[in-house]
């Protein structure tokens, strides 16, 4: 029997009629085939917060003040934020990265800097970033993974903060996903009616400025936010590791998409964790035949969807691994 | 201000975007709201999983033989099942209740014996149970609950375990819904078409059978197992006691209907977990205006649907208490 064979007889196997445990069964049989073994195991889940500003706030795409970004970095590293207050529950590491805001931190325990530069260009008038700040995006990004891997980390999970950067993720899923940028911009953390088709109408000029474009790469570069990036360089080193990848929101899914393009068998290591109330959301998720763990209105990011549905794929674990069978149980299976 | 106007208040000025935690607000807010407080708290949180035989399994309505149930009885007593393995990992308490099981367990610090008898009489020919034996339930299971609030328990869990409970549920609810007996009707744990046609039919002479009956207490007398019965009178308890009801799966839900029938007030303590794949299901919970928290394809009882939802109720009370307000954490607000 292969490995895939072995794990659905064992699933199958469970005090359980077949099937029933629907998604549960489903993530263990993947979490299964990932590591390779019928007793999967999940060490020291992380998730890896990246943040980042963005000169596209200039056109006043968000709702918000661009210095809310730096304001939030403040407020994880103080854990105050929701997505400390999630993983301080279900004991999952937390890691802030400064990809590059404009504010200088001072030193902290849970704080890495790999800031590229205050900010990334306004991706109106010219590439967000040069091809060699996003090659450092890579690099610095598959430090992030070497460093969480060496502590044992086989799960990992990625949250973003950045003022504008759903405007990054709606480009780049349009161009990926051939989508019409209405289809892929939606109020971002509150944008009335008003905001929202000045967003749109942003975001077409934006589109034709930059005409058609093939690479994903490139994609990323001209449209993408430093916390996108990196996010999108350790999704790719996270896999080269053969750790588990929780995906969750518009901006974490929009870096898996980049990521998805250059490698497409990271499918096979991704955890949909969330689907979010963000309108393109949804439409991007169908593009990658994902169907999430849950589904709870959140439209916060942070990570906070894959806090949230970690105990749920730990559940997954402890199914595969602690349940008996009709054998070891003494059950009669189905007539 | 009202203590809802105040909780609203809260909640709206944690560092996030208004209403972008979407679910876990509302949760939250409920949870406050039932408490009274700003400030609310999960006290060891319980699962009971009552059992019971159904003399309609005699018209072989069930892909499974009524063995299972004492076997499955057994397998929780012994830490072997789904609901075990996930009540372990979530810290939640678990009582089992023998509520009228084909067999003399042994004594075990988990089971409670609150046997009515050994299974209930079959419904196609007569009331499932007498006047007084559903009093018995009522009584028996109130005890459960005041035996559980003397720990301090402050939300509980229901689930469940009898073959052939199906369909006592799906009589439950074409009565209580006024819904034809195939809206009603699902696979169970795994009937084939066949199976399907025989137990629509059968449940139909049934109801050709009882005719018109308008008084809840007197459907569940009829056509109820002693299980749902002690499930819908533990769930009355629960809401005199003001505990927080998860309510979860198509039998947990039937015993649920019948109890908001009662004190439709009830509604307001509970917190409705999962929607199965129990054709069914989504039309009781249409019925009773409820959208649970998970929606995994589950269709197995014994209350794994509250079990795997219960880590996110208990991250709504971690929200309330634990973020930070934009003050605390002097972020900005929405420009």
């Amino acid at each position: 029997m292969s490995i895939e064979e072995e794990l659905i007889h064992k699933i199958n196997y469970k005090t359980k009629p077949l099937k029933s445990l629907g998604k549960i069964e489903e993530i263990a049989l993947k979490i299964g085939m990932v590591q390779g073994t019928l007793s999967p195991k999940l060490i020291e889940p992380t998730i890896l917060v990246y943040a980042a500003d963005h000169g596209i706030t200039d056109e006043g795409v968000s709702a918000y003040p661009k210095e809310v970004t730096f304001q939030m970095v403040m407020n994880f590293l103080s854990g105050g934020a929701a997505i400390n207050v999630f993983c301080k529950q279900n004991d999952i590491n937390i890691k802030v990265i400064d990809a590059g805001v404009s504010f200088d931190f001072p030193a902290s325990p849970m704080l890495i800097n790999s800031k590229i530069a205050k900010g990334t260009q306004n991706f109106l008038h010219s590439p967000a970033m040069s091809i060699e700040q996003l090659e450092q995006c890579f690099e610095y990004a598959e430090a992030h993974i070497n460093q969480i891997a060496e502590k044992g980390t086989n799960i990992v999970g990625f949250g973003e903060m950045g003022i504008g950067n759903t405007s990054s993720a709606s480009m780049i899923m349009s161009y990926l996903c051939n989508l019409r940028i209405e289809q892929c911009v939606g109020r971002g953390t509150g944008l009335n009616d008003e905001g929202v088709a000045t967003k749109i109408s942003i975001l077409k000029k934006a589109k034709d400025k930059h005409g058609e474009i093939n690479n994903p790469k490139e994609v990323l570069r001209i449209f993408g936010g430093f916390e996108i990036a990196q996010i999108c360089g350790a999704m790719l080193a996270a896999y080269k590791k053969n750790m588990l990848i929780m995906v969750d929101g518009f901006i974490a899914t929009s870096a898996f998409l980049v990521a998805s393009k250059i490698e497409p068998k990271i499918l096979n290591n991704a955890i949909f964790c969330h689907q979010s109330d963000e309108q393109g959301h949804k439409l991007m998720l169908e593009h990658l035949d994902a169907k999430p763990i849950l589904s709870l209105s959140l439209r916060l990011g942070e990570g906070t969807g894959a806090a949230l549905a970690y105990p749920i794929i730990k559940s997954a674990v402890s199914f595969i691994n602690e349940m008996a069978s009709f054998e070891s149980a003494g059950v009669s299976n189905k007539e």
